[in-house]
């Protein structure tokens, strides 16, 4: 229950070890179509552009700005945690001219004040859902005044979780990770672009590895699929089966569980009388943030011995803070198959035993 | 018995299917030391700095340029085939004046051309072992001849097959991928950088998914690694296991069996009347190419819809050529679990029955 790696979902390790396929066997191709089309249907898009960076979470982010800035473009950047921190600097890196968008952690952004930092930007940049602090930003106000600009979502946590509905939120470029919300192990990072947003790809950007010119050939071609990289086959297997998983549960469903199961744990935390870090009306259900009780831990326990004694005691994982609040946030994850009321229950009564 | 991906160890798919632990979990933290570990034994290097990018092979290519090279710097990269060819690109984006030295395919990198190539590089690169051409460059001549240049070497094909022993070949930078002689479904790229190396790594990296800088706390760190981004603990467990079968087996016996397969291969082609395409004494055992045999071929049949008929009659993959070469030479692997006699006997009489 950390911030992710959830537990995969058993059929998703069973596709893992399935026997090796060629990058280029019929059955492959077959396959990674089939999980494009999955990954469609739980982005909420019709984006043609849509497949699995080969690389984790952050590739996916790296993919998300390389392949539309060029250096000067001007990118406003809403940071309300480590990740929105994260981007600024990935777009610095390809030479953007970065706007950054300062918000108090465990806050949302605003989308009036997103939307105000720069008269015309090429990209708008937001993380749906913000590991470090469990906050969520709604993306509907921020794509409805986007103008000419692009929308960017870091939707990592938010995939599966909450609703993201790309289409209907104007989003123009989305990445996400496996690890979260989707039930698979990390290392690949689902990717999804308008057409819009294609239009406005680089000729060559900084990054071969991450050149969507090349790779759209071989994962949305026809036919013939031009080779690039060799595709990560068994991960990609993991995936496929992950969002079989959640489409046969029914996505909306999927979500209402995750919804469930982070009310449940915050209402029990707070019963506890343990204090949320994300601000009330903006919390993620799928990563609960908590102030640290510090003074309800054992006399002489650290925060962190009070995490690794749940891992020990209870083969229990929980998250510390990120950056100022190292040592003082503890962060929940409910997140694909690991959402499930007995996770909760064990979570809330392994914490409980902890207190005094 | 493509070019890669092999087939996976057996114990391979039995660890990626392993329940998911964190990636700061302190058993993860053990196994990925482990993994760095045996990842030296079989590189023969000493490098502290050694570890699996997450990503495929490329990723450890664009990982080996992107850190060591800034705007103007010379790198000369030996080209006799593809993946050199691909080392331009990569050099170039990160802003390379690249040197290229011609080479004709199927023939190693001459040592003393490349070395005369440039007065004073800061990167001579070459492919150990070209998987477009089954070409085999030694690595000894150019390595005690570098001077002040730095050798990065692509051992993405070679590395488990044949021997590529980094430090007594003075090779200051080698990445290699999973799916070839590692016998690991593909998705990491082993890497390994010496300590002369690192004093060139770069401030600011233009990417920060590969940014050595931050990977290496956590990669090789002491007690507390910081966290960079979501390892791929599966791959990761998949890769520790596929090292622990090589070295169970001893690299050398396992590098024996690949020669023994890939003679076996040659041998039994030539005597079929076929026609090999790399030159002759510098022929990979794991990977063995050979000119497509056309006017035996049933016809009307095209080279390709003779390798479908392989692969739909046997389970047999086999690769067609690349480049100027597509259609014109086929790519046989004999690696990791694949590196099998009986798998040899399959192929060739595979092979034998399909001409006429």
């Amino acid at each position: 229950m950390g911030p992710g790696p959830c537990n995969p979902y058993p059929e998703v390790m069973a596709a893992m070890a399935r026997p090796m396929l060629g990058h280029l066997d019929p059955e492959f191709i077959a396959l990674l179509d089939e999980t494009n089309e999955r990954l469609r249907a739980v982005f909420g898009t019709e984006n043609r552009l849509t497949f699995p960076v080969s690389g984790t979470g952050s590739s996916g982010m790296e993919a998300a700005f390389v392949n539309v800035i060029e250096p000067g473009d001007v990118a406003v950047i809403g940071v309300n945690g480590v990740f929105g921190g994260r981007m600024c600097d990935v777009a610095a890196r390809c030479g953007a001219e970065v706007v950054p968008v300062e918000i108090p952690w465990g806050q949302p952004v605003d989308a009036e004040q997103i939307l105000g930092a720069h008269p015309n930007p090429k990209v708008i940049a937001v993380v749906h859902a913000e590991t470090s602090t469990g906050a969520h930003t709604p993306l509907a106000d921020i794509g409805a005044g986007k103008g000419d600009a692009l929308l960017l979502a870091d939707c990592v946590t938010s995939l599966g979780g909450i609703d993201v509905s790309l289409d209907d939120n104007g989003v123009d470029i989305a990445y996400s990770g496996t690890q979260k919300c989707l039930g698979v192990p990390p290392g690949l990072a689902p990717f999804s672009m308008s057409s819009r947003a294609t239009e406005h790809i680089v000729d060559r950007p900084r990054s071969w590895y991450l050149d969507l010119n090349m790779i759209a050939d071989y994962v949305t071609g026809g036919q013939a699929r031009a080779y690039h990289h060799t595709a990560p086959i068994s991960m990609i297997f993991g995936l496929h089966a992950g969002l079989g998983a959640v489409l046969d549960e029914g996505l909306v469903e999927a979500q209402a569980r995750h919804q469930r199961c982070g009310r449940l744990l915050q209402d029990g935390l707070a019963k506890m009388g343990l204090e949320l870090f994300a601000a009330e009306g903006h919390r993620l259900p799928q990563l609960t943030s908590v102030w640290v009780p510090g003074a309800r831990l054992p006399s002489g326990m650290s925060e962190a011995q009070a995490r690794a004694v749940l891992l020990e005691r209870h083969g229990l994982e929980i998250g510390g803070g990120l950056g100022e609040f190292t040592g003082k946030v503890w962060r929940i994850g409910c997140m694909g198959h690991t959402a499930r009321e007995r996770n909760v229950a064990l979570c809330l009564a392994a914490i409980d035993e902890l207190l005094i």
